[in-house]
Parts: structure tokens; sequence; C-alpha cells
């Protein structure tokens, strides 16, 4: 059984400090809710968590496969309900990968992998919204 | 209707750039897994931002109630399930209240305002686990 631990902070009006077992960040509302433009917003903190679970899945599969790739990002674009408590529930993921010698194959089976059977993140945003994932492949 | 939208690239090896509406940061994986040492953990990013979103709602809900408090923080425990994908089954959150003239009716009143009506975060967080909440008021 593993148990994460974070501990989140008042600092001072609309400012919070949080730990992450590597490191810590801070966490602030936006201006119009009186941030002072020093933290993070927290609810967009999830699609970093979803894009960097996945994206890490699909470098180690990289690293197996030993595919040459010479830049890969993961776009996200999530919609918010318009109904309180807000909550994304439409969430669009596109895999780029940018090469010379991209094995679209390989690279298309390591998305599906992270996708459908590693990626935890994905396993808790699939409980709460409909998910549509892309890949594109740049050919350089 | 409200778009959040995150791009999340790759740097090199096991680590990982992110945005955020209101800036950035780096995502890594642990040593074990061939990381640096340079970036955040992705999964437990949840937590931080489930705490992060409950606590501006009750940040912004003290200063509407003009309550006070010298000092509060969220301390969050999450069980990984054993079974892949692994993701957070169960959620302790402790809210923990410090100050010589604590509320306690009020505070009370904020977490569970947060918790059942505004936390945009925790309504996801309610779709794929159990979260136990708790409030402590540390009278000083």
């Amino acid at each position: 059984m593993q148990t994460d631990h974070v501990v989140t902070t008042w600092k001072k009006n609309m400012l919070f400090h949080t730990t992450n077992p590597a490191g810590e960040l801070y966490i602030e509302t936006s201006p119009e809710h009186g941030g002072e433009g020093t933290g993070l917003r927290p609810k967009a903190l999830m699609l970093s968590s979803l894009t960097g679970c996945s994206a890490l899945d699909v470098a180690s599969l990289m690293k197996k496969m030993k595919l040459d790739v010479a830049d890969f990002n993961i776009d996200i674009k999530a919609e918010l309900t318009d109904e309180h408590p807000r909550y994304y529930h439409k969430v669009y993921m596109v895999f780029n990968f940018y090469g010379s010698a991209l094995n679209e194959a390989k690279l298309q089976k390591a998305v599906d992998l992270s996708i459908e059977k590693y990626c935890g993140v994905m396993a808790m945003f699939k409980k709460f919204a409909d998910v549509e994932v892309e890949t594109v492949f740049h050919h350089q």
C-alpha cells in the first residue's frame, strides 16, 4: 500500500504553499478574486497532473522501444461545467510527436498503453469526464 | 463555457515542462524510474489541486465572515490502489485552524460549504475516491 502526503499552508490573503513528494509550489486565486500574481491556479494543476502522468509513461515506453523522437508534447483543453461546483466534464488531449523518423505504429501503441492501461491519473479522469485523445505525427 | 488550456512539453529524459493559466512548473518521475531531481511528481499534484481549491474557498469565506484565524493548513493523505492503473481510492483530509479567537461554528460552516458545494476539484475526487474530512481547532 502506498500513501501520498501533501500539506497545503496559508501564507497570506489568497496565497498558499503546497508540498509535493519532490518539492513545493505556490497556489493562488486569480487577480479578480484577490490573488496577487504569485501562485498557480489549483484546478488547472489537474491537467498538468494528467498530461505529466501520461507523458512520463510515453517517455518511458519511447526509451524501452528505442523510438527516435525529436520533440513531443501534449496539448490539453478541458471544458468546465456551467453549474457549480464546476468540474472538467470534457477533455481533449492531443499528443504531438515531431521527428524525421517517427514510427507511427509504435508511438500510437505507447500512447494507447498509457491511456488504457498505465496512467492512474487518466483512470481518475475517466470517472468524471469524457476524454478524447488524438495523436498527431509531425514529420520533419 | 470556460475552457482551461495546458501544454506539457518534453525537455529531456524523464523531465517535462508544463504550463498553468498563471505560470509554469516542471514534472519529473522519481529517481528510481530515471528522474534527476528537477521536477515534481505528477500524481501528487492532484492532492495540491484538491487542497488548494478547498483552501481558497475557505480563505475567501474567512474574509467574508471576518473570522480571526492566525494560521491554517490542510493536511492530506491519499492511499493508492494496489492494482494498476493506480489511483487514489481513499483520501483523508484534515483542516487545521490555529488562533486565540477561533469561531468553531463558522469555520466548520466554511469548510462544509467548500466540501459540499463550492470546490469543483472535490466534486471530481468524489467520483473516484472515498473522501474523509476532519476539522481540528488549535486554540492558542
